[in-house]
């Protein structure tokens, strides 16, 4: 059968380019490949370990038989690997097939999807209908079968497919057999499948373009986050005491707020005073003295070494330390004296500190990125990364990325995984969703989220399934933090115990990457005001006297026990939200391949409340199942329909579920 | 302020490669531009005289203000105009911008999206925050308005812009007046007009590439169709003859059946017999015989010159008159000699017929697109539709596209849009979706649908809502037939006249393109046998004796006139269904800028109905005003809420209202 489309060709040639259509006439369109993040422009995020499902339309003209796969290849541009797709929609005659791979290291991926038409499995197909409706004189049909296996031996089978295809052109073409033994022969299975495996890709065609997959490791979307200031314990040697402690209470990393020399120009005083007192340490934030900046450790933390030393430890205890990237300079950062051309000045030559009026922070000056010597602060900030990096430091908070050119970020991401590819970048934005989620697709591994303020059920379920089902579950990787030094929710604030129990079970369950700033668990509460969301006497602008002692320590262990021996709690895009019947409850499901755990929080911190938690039918769990609450080791017999659950604030906040069957 | 980011660049500057990221710097991302067909690979669709709203995204880092244009320009590339676009989501902090033009002629029309960084309107916001603040010392901000002010005289401004900044100049920079008479010159709502005005579009971008947008001649999207087998009617000039009354009924299209000479091998008997009697005239699909193909008129009908006598005489009333399109050949045509290899044929020689098992077509034979003289095919096809165009036909229904190349489609489209861009294709594809979707992407002006199949008020909101609002909007539209010579639905077998009366208003009311197979006016309803859609004594298979004299034909005459004075029945996509408080009853309302119609149909042709149509506070209607049923001519006080309706049938089974208020 000649034909004038063999061979790969881009798909869908009907685009409207008339020359590509004359050329070209293909008959198969691949459109809407999954996952892909704005048509391909940026990659799907995956971590090690995880199978990568990809779906894509696929169709022709007619009514002739397809074969699809997705070839994949891995980071460097290696071998290209295939693996068959099905369609999954098919008793909607429909056109979506599905298939998949595994990634099994970190690195840029790309996958394609490639289609042909299956001329002998069409053929067989035909002759198989016409057989079922009764018609009998196939003669001509059981001819063009004949051709169809001879192309197939002329393509060079394995001897054993050889054996096949000639013992049933034998059949075919005796002419003492009966019609009917020569049916049976062409519509054997295993004739097919000798065929199909020589068959020649008949009109073969690929997307336009292979679609990338960034793989990160697991802590890019895994981790229980703890976050401390290193001067109110003890320094850098101060950490790296507690770690055997952090390292049993189950945390995967600990977030240093910046370790950098604190300007003393404007220094900020206790609670935020515009004038600090002589032994105010001013906030970490306002980066940079005569001493030193971004690239130098605050003589009253300790050393470059010091920070070596307990990067390595905390490596022995499986513990990444994150360090606070924050671009701003305090008046006597060495930059503004060395490089003063990287600052916005006013016509009269004097600085311009940072305001977003009617705020100003009279202690830091933001870094004018249009100046002419742009590149030279690009490179002085990769430098920066580099160094931490080169100390061990696998993990960087970004502070306000959302202020800086997206095109930095892309870049020096980019600059850094280049040869650095195990590290993790949060992004701490809170701003538009559409500049969150851009951050997320120019590299930014996770983000912080607006978890801190939803507090409802409904809203904890709409911005929840928004953040599992919207797509941005492609690129987005939520971080719950349920307090940070800059945010105390009026909820945490006025609800006691109760209301950081649940806020530290809804955050632990809900998001695969969660963490609280210390204090939490202490029950630290106290706001600089009434409706404010500032601690009173912040650690931003004051040292504490901290230990690892506080009362929900034990709740904290379990749970980070818990999502690491739970391989639902690992992931964010599998959750189903139950019915309740009752609004201060919420309930849901989280399910992997074969596990399943369910989660039930009282959200009001002041009242029992008793309600049912409704499992549907949907999630596969059987009629009825043990319920084993793995946060009080405790064993109910819950079933498919309502379960009735009650809880009283001080005795029982949540139940954490391990479906047993 | 000295800049690397001046001049136009390409959006979005993160995209993944590096080395685009270190040249560009751009801060402003613009994305998911609105209306775009699979990002912009195929046009979306307008009629001359549409409106073109656009929407996108656009953002940037930091709290710079931006400003955003739509630029467009008309076929044939010629000059690129703009207009502005506004945030239209400002209350949610939004990035949405919208804006839009007008197209005015058929064409590829396209558009982009232009952002730059408001340079000075961000000054001056930030002044008036502080001014708000109640921060005082602000002579430094004024000394860098000045700045700005300067350069906008550098950019030569118009002589009143001039004289209204160099006035603001004076003012600022003079050291006798006080900071508040500068203060209320430098927040002026004029300057800030006139500096605008002479601006630079500091960073500004503009998405990737231009969006395309295909503009129709309004009859793509909205026209009253007629169906009917000429041979019927006496022939084409029989046709002709009855263009006053079809004129008069207010008909745009008259679809004629195919006009080709028959073949005689194998032709179909009465009612799809197998063998032929004598005096059997055959299918008109079963296309060629000895005297000529898809480029000759039978000698039963008349000739070419008729052909061009009845399109002449259409135009004058204002009608297109519609050929069909159906690429395959009788045993008798003489592509089957001439072009022997355009056809597919078994090993022995012997050629094949059109199957698609188990079901058989004897009397037709598929071609083979993938001949070696492939080309040759697609050339001769694009001549004989040429010679239709030529002979006065501008509206193709083109019989089965799916079963024929994608490629091929998008090329003759293309080709004969090049010369002709008035001609209209309609596409016969009854399939899947996707595939229904990507004809209409290529090119196919219109499609037919599932009107036909959508009989329950579930089913026609679901398939209504789906066809407005899933997205294909943009690229799909369709025509609702109500019946074809192909499929009798049983509702309307089994209904009778009020069946036909409710599927006649909506088909006329939910689509701007409806048609009716002639017939349909005469409660033609008797099917070949129980469970059948196929017409007994099929006119497919013989010649009737036709007569414009239906006792549909008032009920018609007045919708399509209807039709004609409402301009929200001429669109599709502004449709929002009502509650009935019935299933019997199906309600929906639609709007263009200055006019609501409201339908309501009594879906049960048997039974009298009652309910409730509810008219939506969102609609923006007066809470009380005059429902006129021009269907009926008469008139009720409706209100926003619901409103009784009662419906018996043989007296009236719709009511089509005006919103008169």
């Amino acid at each position: 059968m000649a034909s004038p489309a063999t061979g790969v060709q881009p798909a869908d040639a009907t685009r409207i380019t008339p020359s590509r259509a004359e050329r070209w006439p293909t008959r198969i369109v691949i459109q809407y490949p999954w996952p892909s993040v704005d048509d391909g422009r940026y990659a799907a995020k995956r971590c090690v370990g995880d199978h990568v499902r990809v779906e894509a339309d696929v169709f022709r003209d007619g009514h002739e038989m397809l074969r699809v796969v997705v070839r994949y290849r891995g980071p460097g541009g290696g071998a290209w690997h295939e693996s068959e797709m099905r369609l999954i929609d098919e008793h909607m005659g429909g056109v979506r097939w599905g298939g998949g791979f595994d990634v099994d290291r970190t690195g840029r991926f790309e996958y394609t999807v490639d289609a042909w038409t299956d001329v002998f499995g069409t053929w067989r197909d035909e002759l198989d209908r016409k057989l079922g409706a009764g018609q009998h004189d196939l003669a001509g049909e059981l001819s063009e079968g004949t051709l169809l296996l001879r192309d197939a031996l002329a393509r060079e089978p394995s001897d054993v497919d050889r054996g096949l295809i000639e013992q049933a052109l034998l059949t075919l073409e005796d002419p003492t057999l009966a019609e009917g033994a020569k049916h049976d022969v062409a519509l054997g299975p295993e004739l097919l499948e000798a065929v199909e495996r020589t068959q020649e890709r008949h009109g073969r065609v690929s997307l336009e373009s292979p679609v990338p997959i960034e793989v990160d490791r697991l802590r890019a979307r895994f981790g229980a986050w703890y976050e401390l200031f290193p001067r109110s314990w003890g320094g850098l040697a101060g950490v790296e005491k507690r770690l055997p402690e952090l390292a049993e209470h189950g945390f995967d990393v600990v977030y240093l707020a910046p370790i950098h020399p604190i300007g003393h120009t404007n220094r900020k005083g206790r609670d935020n005073a515009l004038v600090a007192g002589p032994e105010d340490p001013g906030s970490p934030w306002a980066i940079g003295d005569e001493t030193g900046g971004h690239d130098a450790v605050s003589p009253d933390l300790g050393t470059i070494d010091d920070l070596r030393s307990l990067t390595s430890a905390a490596a022995e205890h499986g513990i990444d330390i994150a360090l606070d990237f924050a671009i701003q300079a305090s008046a006597d950062h060495p930059w503004l004296t060395e490089h003063p051309e990287w600052f916005h000045r006013r016509p009269d030559g004097t600085l311009k500190y940072a305001e977003n009026p009617p705020k100003r922070y009279q202690d830091i000056y933001s870094v004018n990125w249009e100046s002419p010597d742009w590149r030279g602060l690009w490179d002085a900030l990769l430098k920066i990364v580099l160094q931490w990096v080169d100390c061990g430091v696998k993990v960087f908070r970004v502070d306000n990325p959302h202020t800086k050119p997206f095109a930095f970020w892309a870049w020096l991401i980019e600059q850094v995984h280049a040869h650095h590819r195990d590290v993790v970048f949060l992004a701490e934005a809170f701003t538009r969703r559409a500049v969150m989620r851009h951050l997320a697709k120019i590299g930014f591994s996770q983000s912080y989220t607006y978890f801190t303020w939803k507090n409802s059920r409904y809203e904890l379920t709409e911005y929840v399934s928004e953040l599992a089902y919207s797509g941005e579950q492609e690129y987005f990787r939520p971080n719950f933090f349920a307090n940070t030094p800059d945010i105390l929710h009026e909820y945490l604030q006025h609800g006691g115990r109760p209301a950081f129990e649940a806020r530290l079970v809804l955050a632990a369950t809900l998001s695969p990457s969660y963490g609280i700033y210390s204090g939490f668990e202490n029950i630290e509460r106290v706001a600089l005001r009434e409706s404010s969301e500032e601690y009173l006497h912040s650690e931003k602008y004051e040292i504490k006297k901290r230990e690892l002692n506080g009362e929900l320590l034990p709740m904290i262990k379990r749970l980070n026990f818990i999502r690491r021996d739970n391989p639902p709690l690992q992931h964010f895009s599998n959750i189903t939200f139950l019915d309740t019947a009752n609004d201060a409850l919420i309930a849901y499901a989280k399910q992997s391949a074969r596990s399943t755990v369910l989660t039930v929080v009282n959200i009001d911190p002041y009242q029992p409340q008793a309600g049912l938690a409704t499992v549907p039918a949907s999630l596969g769990l059987p009629p009825s199942f043990t319920a084993h609450d793995i946060l009080a080791d405790e064993r109910y017999q819950w079933r498919i329909g309502p379960n009735y659950v009650e809880f009283e604030p001080g005795v029982r906040q949540a139940h954490v579920i391990r479906v047993e069957s």
